[in-house]
């Protein structure tokens, strides 16, 4: 006789579902005997460049050091981004990727009773916080593919711990202004903590854009998420960031694992936080990528949604059945049926090339 | 005005302490004026060889990878654990080190009116993770230094989520036998996890030391972690792993990040896990340091507590003072107050020049 621990373990636990991680070129190769050099993965917002020659060079200087735990506090990191951003070290969090600071808000802002606010459409490890948190889900229905920031407001109740906003948005690419953030933050209760996520800010060049470092100082309740996993070529690493008043830094500091980050994603980030040459040739490839795909889009008569990411939405109709002809031409992209946007794919922004051989693979398919 | 987060966070959470990372060596040189690579430092249960050469060449291979995310599933690494110890990769979980193992469990299994089950002096994690559960704590007084099972498994009550087990104990540096452990298992309601941290088992050389893997098929409430931080050389990168039922495995990884081990920490921990001569090294560097210290205390007239980690805990009398004498002549150890062990200080052991340092700073402050 056992017992099952999963209905031993706590109750929002039971109700997530296990992740299912994307497909890696190994196993699509394998499976549809293909050569894995062959194959372009265009499916999880990665950065086209591969990383920095900076963030390369300072984990060759760290590989020693190896054996050694990692600098608990990161200490320099944390200085470097203290000052580039204008404040205080103390003001900072550190994670695992920014995915590691959306977990722990959860941890301490959620609980059964309790609720959070996020947008149909927004990006999926919101739902997957609140569930492990025990915390109920109030989804607002989704304006043009973004973020209905009026809804949103007025779906703030009494037991409504966190508010989590992505801006862009991922998986849509839509994006808020300054002004529309900050007449939804005049309507948010000071005891309400918004989560504004802006893990492709870096690619944003619109002039009303907001910067959410600059809205701290008008908002305590506002928390700032980003990461180095995208603009900044380092996904494999793992190390995001928050920025907030100090008492929520504190706060995620208590419930942080003290290694969480590890040492080679210390030393890459700090190195690649000051190589604005990879990150410049980042934007602009980008930049070139999506007019390149909106124009092919726009050539074969595709509705996309406009996008302000590394990323862009296009209705293909059957989007199940276009992902699957198209892994068969060596193009892995990503297909939005967890999201419900059945007829979508996402397509993250490649080098010119990568671009090529995505849109001359659809035009096959289609 | 603004909200205190703090004061809004999960109760648990407001009685977290914040962590205190230990002083990183750069810390020291500079408060004491110190040529930073004339400081030993014995402090955190590192292997002093460093990396192993295969883990490192592994990561070479992998840096052109750098800006795409990991692997989520851990594929390659959990089957070559899986061949090792004649498991199946459905009961393997890895972590972000075996403390991110251990916050799972926390978070699968303990909540506000369940507890937690550890003995006095044991790892200071099961307090943090019971903590930030929400959880009680049920600290059972130690005997010699060491688990009193008797008396943990009188502990365990009807709220009872977690038994927490570290075999060998850090910092004490003490072991239970197979025998013990299985008469203490037949005594555990099947619906109590126990946690058999193992984080330091690959040192241990006693013949009635049991191996948590064996106990698998017996105790389907038993979950074993074991870490690549210690005798692998691998803790500036986290990657740890869990062993338990299917059952288990599948609900840790429901709440796990998708993402939480990086690449270069499974490139690397897979390389370590097929370098025998490395390992083989590491205990015998770890063995003949063990006799350095153990002669050198008993020359001294010390009392020190007898260890089969790659640490041991000496008795100095009044311990924060011989630290402080210690730090001066540029060696760091642990002077374990955390533990209300306030006459001991932990030395882990290092290469026989950094034991021969420590040992002759010790002789001078004494």
């Amino acid at each position: 006789m056992s017992c099952d621990f999963l209905k031993l373990a706590n109750a929002g636990i039971q109700g997530l579902m296990p992740y299912q991680p994307g497909k890696p070129v190994e196993e699509v190769a394998r499976e549809l005997n293909l050569d894995p050099d062959s194959i372009v993965k265009l499916a999880s917002n990665e950065n086209p460049h591969g990383p920095g020659q900076q963030a390369l060079n300072a984990i060759q200087r760290e590989l020693t050091e190896l054996a050694r735990y990692p600098d608990g506090s990161g200490y320099r990191l944390k200085a470097a981004l203290a000052q580039k951003l204008g404040l205080s070290p103390r003001q900072i969090t550190l994670g695992n990727g920014s995915n590691d600071l959306l977990d722990l808000v959860g941890r301490c802002w959620l609980a059964p009773g309790r609720n959070a606010v996020y947008s149909e459409y927004a990006f999926a490890v919101y739902p997957i916080t609140t569930q492990a948190a025990g915390a109920a889900h109030k989804v607002v229905p989704a304006r043009d593919w973004g973020h209905d920031l009026n809804a949103m407001a007025q779906a703030i109740d009494e037991n409504t711990g966190v508010v989590f906003i992505a801006n862009p948005n991922n998986p849509t690419g839509t994006w808020l202004s300054e002004k529309q953030l900050r007449e939804f933050m005049a309507q948010v209760p000071e005891q309400v903590l918004v989560v504004l996520d802006e893990a492709y800010f870096e690619y944003v060049e619109e002039s009303v854009y907001p910067d959410g470092v600059a809205l701290l100082q008008d908002y305590p309740n506002l928390l700032v998420c980003r990461t180095f996993s995208k603009a900044y070529g380092l996904a494999s690493l793992r190390v995001g960031y928050s920025l907030s008043s100090v008492g929520i830094a504190e706060t995620l500091n208590r419930v942080r694992q003290p290694f969480n980050v590890n040492s080679l994603a210390l030393e890459a980030a700090l190195a690649a936080l000051g190589d604005e040459a990879y990150l410049q040739q980042s934007v602009i490839t980008n930049k070139a990528g999506m007019l390149q795909l909106e124009t092919a889009f726009r050539e074969l008569g595709l509705n996309y949604i406009p996008s302000v990411g590394n990323f862009i939405c296009v209705d293909v109709g059957d989007a199940e059945a276009v992902n699957q002809a198209l892994l068969k031409e060596g193009v892995i992209v990503r297909p939005l049926r967890p999201y419900r946007m059945n007829n979508h794919l996402r397509i993250s922004i490649g080098l010119p090339e990568e671009n090529q051989r995505f849109i001359d693979a659809l035009k096959k398919v289609l």
